[in-house]
Formats: structure tokens, sequence, C-alpha cells
């Protein structure tokens, strides 16, 4: 149950009151406890009550290590199957929070409560759920549904304008894939100056675009990947940036990546070019760019034929587009039109 | 899908076919690679071209580091999404290899291949699996479906009469919960002295009354627990000979559990006294019986109030049966009638 409020302590209690837990425990990371949870315990009968299990913060500390104390403190805590847990922080949170629900004691309960617009429009929704194992991204995990995710702009207040972009990327691929209106309106907004009411709507219509997806292929086998527009190239900026050891935050990488996304579907299917120079230009406004040189393009290259979304050893699978709200998955590719889009990219971001 | 038969190589080669996976890893024990794998290597195709992961052996290791060391393995052996593991031991092996899969990628398929009789009448159907943590039983784990179980008495020849009358233990107890003559008929049979086509019936309809209550409550919330019959007091017994550092294995635990349990449903529910002596003989002559004294009662009875089957903090639930073939679950039962059950316990098994 997927629901969008700014009544969000209210919402929280009404929920844990339909839900009857034996017992509600939070789990959190030590930053969002000291901006969110005083509020949360103050204004939620539920979360007044709950012992609360914190972690360290990021996405290296998503491991196995960091879910074995979760299990332990569920353990000592007596928690039981009929326990509740509510996962109330950004990704690495609702992530892990999942995976340590769905597997104490065969499976318990779980709210996410996503803090951060990335965490709100993207992870807590669709049923996955994991962690990072031996520099692998989310190699273990499994599929469950949480009982209920509360989206709230009430938490973002707290963000900083780098933050609220890293998560508003995941919204434009939302409106890149679905419709050229969206994408328009998208492109007319700043993300940096919301409002508490138009957040929340442009939210609700992006995270329905998410599960337009997810319920016509749950197990991610399909239509699904076109979900990954823009990740292909995202994850070889961030691999080249990690190398460098300046990491380039995700959300910033794939607003990038899907620029270099548009550019090909423009060689391959002729996505209008009006589209491809609003995006862009819209992109290195707001974001900047992602600075490489010629030299790298093979490495990115490289670094595409290993990310684990490919399925065939050696070939680059790419989501395209026709045009905003027309993505073609699986589309084969011409080998010199990936280092073309990649040289594009430079000329028109530099 | 449960496979009943005495061609397993060839069963098990048909499995692999119909699931065309990308690959195949083995997951087996080191007792297991010794007695089985052999021979499983020559005659099972998919089994030749395999990866091979062994763990060590026994309930000790069933925790979250031999887990860890599954999923490494899996990675580092390139398993992919479509990757097919084959769990071949007794339930240690069945239970982790069921989670390892169940997490991996979230969520690679597998096939259950029990090579004791108690890992093929119990651990292997139900779709539960787990480990161990912190000293509680099975506390992480999941609910999945093995794509397939196939269940062979082929693997059964290696095993002691011991590890025979663990099993069978548990085929008692479903035959006892079941009806009177099933009942009749495994208290005429020698599992000691088994012939291949004989037991894989037994087998076949022993699986078949788990199979039914698993059906009707999967999640285990409601008539599944009747399948828990005997092991309240089977527990208490096993943390009792723990404490004295000399453990009960959980198939003979289960067989003096039925015994008091029966008593308990005599002194509850009139269970015949006819049905009881005729059990409580069996168990004495086969199994012998488990020593305790009065002094040791009290004991008992606090271990059962911990069970963490117990769902409420202090009272014991019991499962009863009013004669074989009717069991009663969540019967509420008089204080005064537990010691009275273990000592008459006593007197019949001294």
């Amino acid at each position: 149950m997927l629901l969008f409020t700014n009544h969000v302590f209210q919402a929280l209690d009404e929920q844990v009151a339909r839900l009857n837990p034996a017992s509600v425990v939070v789990l959190t990371d030590s930053n969002t406890v000291e901006c969110v949870l005083p509020q949360l315990q103050s204004q939620s009968e539920a979360v007044a009550a709950a012992r609360v299990i914190t972690v360290a913060p990021g996405d290296a500390n998503k491991n196995i290590d960091t879910v074995n104390h979760i299990w332990k403190e569920l353990s000592s805590c007596g928690a039981t199957r009929n326990t509740l847990l509510l996962n109330v922080g950004g990704g690495v949170v609702t992530d892990m929070g999942g995976f340590a629900a769905a597997t104490f004691k065969r499976g318990i309960r779980f709210i996410n409560l996503p803090t951060t617009l990335l965490a709100a429009v993207d992870a807590s929704v669709g049923g996955k759920n994991g962690i990072n194992f031996y520099g692998l991204k989310n190699e273990i995990g499994t599929f469950r549904e949480p009982e209920a995710t509360i989206i709230s702009t009430e938490f973002f207040r707290t963000l900083t304008s780098a933050q609220l972009l890293e998560g508003y990327a995941e919204m434009l691929k939302h409106a890149l894939i679905s419709s050229e209106e969206m994408t328009s309106r998208l492109l007319a907004y700043d993300i940096t100056e919301y409002r508490d009411d138009t957040l929340l709507d442009l939210l609700r219509e992006s995270v329905a675009v998410k599960e337009k997806y997810v319920t016509a292929d749950p197990l991610d086998t399909g239509a699904r990947h076109a979900l990954n527009f823009g990740h292909t190239f995202a994850h070889a900026f961030e691999s080249l940036a990690m190398q460098r050891q300046s990491p380039l935050s995700h959300g910033y990488a794939v607003a990038f990546g899907m620029v270099a996304a548009m550019i090909l579907s423009h060689l391959e299917l002729k996505c209008p070019t009006d589209w491809l120079n609003r995006y862009a230009a819209y992109v290195k406004a707001r974001y900047g760019t992602f600075a490489f040189t010629c030299k790298d393009v093979p490495v990115l290259i490289d670094f595409m034929r290993h990310d684990k979304k490919n399925e065939a050893i050696g070939a680059i699978s790419f989501v395209l587009l026709e045009k905003p709200g027309v993505p073609v998955i699986n589309h084969p590719v011409a080998d010199a039109n990936i280092p073309a889009a990649l040289d594009l990219y430079l000329d028109m971001m530099a």
C-alpha cells in the first residue's frame, strides 16, 4: 500500500493500528536519528513506544555485517513473528531493513518511511530489497513488499539541493519513459524551490510510473527493464569516478547517463534533437556535467561490458527512447554508435 | 514439485533439462561428498558438469558464516539469476542451501535431493528454509519452494540404524496426526530392515500428510501447528540433554516427546490407553528412552515455557490427539496435567 500524505504522523499511527503488531521496532541511521526521529517520536504514538535500532549511514554500510547487527537487535529485544519494523531513512535503510525483515523468523511485516526524495521515488517502491556483497551492489536480497510505504515531503526539509536533485533525476527518468507532457512539465519545474503540495502531486504521478512497470513485470524479467533507462552509462560514469577516487552520486550519474542515452537514442532511433537539446540543457544548468576526455571513452565502454545487468557477456544492453514516452528495451546497438554517443556527450556538455 | 523415484539420476537430469539453467552448482557437505557425490557425478550429466560447493557438516555449521561462504562461492563461479543450485544432503544442507538460493541475486532456482530419511520426510518439504542465529534455531530464513524435491531411498543405504530411526520418528508423527490405519501400519514396520520399494511407498504417503497441512496453511499460522505434535516435550528433552552436555538427536527427542504428548492427550482428551500403550512400547523397543528423574520435571516445564513456538509468555501450547488421526491444536491444558504427564512417562518408560 502506497500512501502520499503530508500528515505523516497520523498516517503512520493509522497503519500501525490497522496492522495491530505485537511490538514496533524502528530502524534508522545515525543521520536520520538526529534530523527526523525526535519529531517522529514526539508526534507518533507508535514511534514513541518503539525500540530504535540505529545503523551507520551510507552505502558502504549496506552489508551483511550491518544486517547481522539488525537481526541481533531484533532477537535481543524479543521481536516475534508479529513484530512490525518501521524503516525510517533513505534507500540504504529501506533496502537493508526490508531484507532484515524479509528474513527474520522467515519474514516479519515492515513499513517504509523514506526520508529522502530518492528513496521516496525509487528504493521504497517495487518490493526489491538487498545489500551489497564483496563489492557487488544488491547481490544479496529478496523480493518482498512492505505493508505500507508512506511518502511525505515533510521529511525533505532538511535535504540539501544536491540531495533533492539526486531524487529528481529518477523523477526525470520516469517522465522520459512515460510521456512528452510529463517530461515538459518536469523540465519546467525547480525542485530546489519545491512546495509541499505540488511536489507531493508530482511524486504521486512519478511513483505511479514505476508501479505500472513493476506490476507488469514483478520479477524484473522484461518490461521493467525500461526503468534502467540511462543506467548503463550511469554505472560506467560511477565506476570511472570511483576509480578516480572522487565518487559520483547515483542520482547525478543517472541525470548524466540519460543525456548519453538520449544521444544514443537519437543515433539509433532518431529520437528528436529538440528533446535531446532541451533535456541536456536542463541537466547542464542544474547538475553541471560529468567530466571525462576522449581517452576515457574505451575505459567507459569496458565498464559497460561488465555491467551486471548485461545478460550476455560482451554485448551491452541499452534502453533507448524513440521519443519521451516510447522506451525500447533490448535494442541491438551498432558498436560504433556507443563511442560516438560519448564523443557527442563531450561536445554538448563540456 | 515432489518426485518419488528410485531412478534418481535420470529424474535429476530430466528436471535440469526442463529448467534449462545457465549453469548448475551443487551444494553438499563433506560427509555427503564422500558417500554420495562420486555416484551422482558418474551417473548424472548435470552433476558431472557442475561446480561443487562443500560445507562442513552438522547443525553447528548452519549459520550465517557458512551462508556467506556459499554466497561468495556462487559469486566467484559466475552464478547468474539463471543458475540452478542442487542441494544434496541432509536437512542442514537443504535448509541452508534453500536460504542461500532464496537470497542470492534476490532468488535463484534450486532443487533439493535429501540424502537422509529425516530430510526426505521433513526438511525438504514445505518451503521453509533457514539458519541458526545466536543459539536460536532457524531464527533467520524465508519461505521459498524448490523447483523440485527428488526423494529416493537409493541415498539411504549408507545411513546407520539410528539415522533411519531419526527420520522414522517424523513418519510416525505424520501417521499419528493422520489416521489409525496408517499408525497401525507404521507400528508394524521395521525401518532398520527396509526394502527400497516399500519404503518409497511409505514415504510418499508420509510426505503427503505434511503437504496436506502445508497447503492448508502455507505461512504456518494455524492448522499446520499439528505438525508440531510431540515437539514441545521434544524441545524440552533436547534442552535438558544439551544442559547435561550429552545432546539428544531431534528425531529421538520427537519419538520420546510424542510418548509424553500421548499421555497428556489421554489426561486431557481421553486419547485411548490402547494406542498410548502400543506407541510407547514401540518407542521403548526401538528407541529406548530419555532418562530423567522427578527432580528434572520442573526444569523441563521451565524449558517448555520458553519454547519459541509459545506465542503467549508463560502459557505452554500443546498439540494433542483425541485419537490417532484427530489432532487438536491450541488446546488449553490444566497446569497440573503437565507434571502428571511427565511423571507417567517415567512410570511407563523407565
